[in-house]
């Protein structure tokens, strides 16, 4: 069960002017499950995406970054659950070109035109078959107030759909910015995320897209971590349909800044939503390190906490370990650390506690004050590292038997 | 129960001349269990060791890097069980230092021929006290033949004491290399270990000594992890007497490689039995990566396989997911990395199957032989990247709902 999320409900899911998606059950992996997505651009968007580091990456994540650097206009979003085409090779990369081709025939545009995404186990072949005969039923359902459904159709371990939706006023115009994700696990994106897609009805000029969905991402997906694992098939998608009357050319323009707090204000509700769902998590903790030389090692601090099986089942118990955090924080690799200089608060939404200082446990500390604290659902460690100005913040969950349970039984 | 791994009994512990070990209940944090273990050595030995590197490294590794670099002759060690000792500032310090003052009074050396070390809770205050008042008894009860007692003395989280014993023959005379280590869960040693201490009755000259503790812990401790976390007390002592009369100035002395092969070993049989007693463990996993074009490159790639919580739970699932593995190579950062060219073996006592290469799974590979194999409890994963000749090894253990209970219960 996720930590303090729910799905938003359908009538709360603005509809992008110039996007509609339809699904099918095209019998992926598992029998009577919406697992084939097909997500309709009208002509005169633009879409701009990052994609997972990961050497393995996916089949379909190498056509997404041939396809998006062709200058294609992009018409067509596809997206297929149960398999990865990951860990697929030659043939792989064939199916996912047949997926492009099939959609390519069925909207009339070219093959270079369509953007195919997969999730779901690796090193198995995509029954491409299947999938090609579904998407005539994809295609017939195309709608606009689809965001719902396909929150739900792009779940693999995910226990909750994600979805994430603002309007907001920008030069008197209305803006939507609308968007799911997916993910559970497997979940520490390097550049970029799991599955996820937002679309606004703005139109922002390509190259500022892609400045745009970089920003989002970096503040949104590349700061969340359930198990340290990135995933083959990380891709971040970014649409921007005009149909707003809302133009944006470069980031000078006015109004710019309200467009990109909208979009990674949704982009941060996806992440956060996967972080909610982490695999077996029990706790949402937010991990914010300030006083750094520079972001990187801000953030650096935060995985190391974030990512440690000790720190993170400390959580699950309730247990102030809190030395545990003070081990992380010391093998994060921070070069001529003055761990002196390193401070440690542990907060809930009833207020923070200092819990450690001057490299020891702060003499105010209670045990009883980091034990209320760690019984609460929404916990924030906060780290000054005392040697800058930078910050950086990492969210994360609690490890606990559940995950060993889902990733044990995953598959089988 | 760890994997394949049972305390050698007494009786094959070979002693060290030159060395005496006795213990004490001192209740340091618990009631009835030996807790405090002293090592006397005789004069005329060398001591060398390497530390953990993390930052909020525990006031006993301070002072003992400060001692063996005073150039003062070690006499004895001091190692406690319950408090590490870390995360405690200045009056950590003081508290360690005052254990030292107190051996050098009971055995009438200087406070500086003394190491001091402590495993156990961090951020809580050593109850030096208690431990100074169990001194005495540890100095009445030194014995040469107390290694089997000292390797229970020194146990935390483990569930099985550890200890490895061998004699050669160099140069005409029986030299013996015996040691202990402790250690279950924060084992992700960096340049150091948990803690391990070996003896020989070996002559090494001190610059020599230093060398081999390096090439030792290179080879052992740290090819090591069980959950990816670097302690706060990783320590590793080499303690060489000389009572054999077998004697070593440089690495060109005749016998220095069957020497050097011993400690390596020891030190690594040592190690392994930490990953057999890994907290929760079920399965002893040797991750092999060969054709790297450097050993760092190998081991990190090693590591990013043995540190995947999934990876981790599919082992102990028995569930032949490999494209988990596929996965960690993917995001093990190996610049320039070719993924075509990798290939992946799978294997137990009864052989090894091709699992992956030219990016995908092999054709020959079936999955009733790789469900075969995840069934042992000694699993080897052989990994050829393909672009040069360095190799490196990873030793690690699988994940299992175990893990999570003694990490939540622990301290509890």
């Amino acid at each position: 069960m996720p930590v303090n999320y729910t799905t938003p409900s359908p009538e709360t899911l603005f509809p992008v002017a110039g996007i509609r998606l339809g699904l099918a059950e095209a019998g992926i992996r598992k029998l009577d499950r919406r697992d084939l997505t097909l997500v309709a651009l009208d002509t005169g968007c633009t879409v701009a995406g990052v994609f997972t580091q990961n050497r393995f990456c996916a089949a379909p994540v190498l056509l997404c970054r041939s396809h998006l650097e062709s200058g294609s206009e992009i018409r067509a979003l596809v997206i297929n659950t149960g398999i990865a085409n990951a860990g697929t090779g030659e043939s792989g990369l064939q199916a996912a070109q047949e997926t492009c081709d099939s959609v390519g025939r069925l909207m009339g545009v070219d093959a270079s035109q369509v953007l195919p995404f997969s999730t779901g186990v690796i090193l198995e072949a995509l029954p491409v078959d299947r999938l090609i005969a579904g998407l005539p039923r994809c295609f017939g359902d195309l709608k606009a107030d689809n965001w719902h459904a396909a929150a739900h159709g792009i779940m693999t371990t995910d226990t909750v759909a994600k979805a994430a939706s603002r309007q907001v006023e920008i030069n008197g115009r209305t803006v939507t910015v609308t968007g799911i994700s997916k993910g559970a696990g497997m979940i520490r994106p390097n550049m970029a995320t799991m599955l996820g897609f937002v679309a606004t009805d703005a139109g922002v000029a390509e190259s500022l897209l892609q400045q745009l969905v970089r920003e989002a991402a970096d503040a949104s997906f590349n700061c969340i971590t359930v198990d340290g694992d990135t995933s083959t098939n990380d891709s971040f998608i970014l649409m921007a349909t005009g149909k707003s009357g809302a133009e944006f050319a470069d980031d000078t323009a006015p109004g710019y800044a309200e467009l990109r707090e909208a979009v990674t204000g949704v982009a941060l509700e996806l992440a956060q939503a996967i972080i909610r769902d982490g695999e077996g998590a029990t706790k949402f903790i937010t991990i914010a390190v300030d006083g750094g030389k520079d972001r990187e090692e801000c953030k650096r601090v935060g995985y190391a906490i974030g990512h440690s099986p000790l720190v993170k089942t400390a959580f699950f118990a309730s247990d102030p370990n809190l030395g545990r955090i003070l081990a992380a924080i010391g093998y994060a690799d921070i070069a001529g650390l003055d761990v002196d200089g390193v401070r440690v608060w542990l907060g809930s939404e009833d207020g923070e506690v200092l819990v450690a200082e001057k490299g020891a446990r702060a003499d105010s500390y209670r045990e009883e004050d980091g034990a209320r604290i760690m019984k609460a659902a929404e916990i924030t460690v906060r780290v000054d590292l005392g040697r800058g100005e930078a910050r950086g913040k990492v969210y994360s969950c609690d490890l606990s038997y559940e995950y060993v349970k889902i990733n044990a039984d995953y598959r089988s």
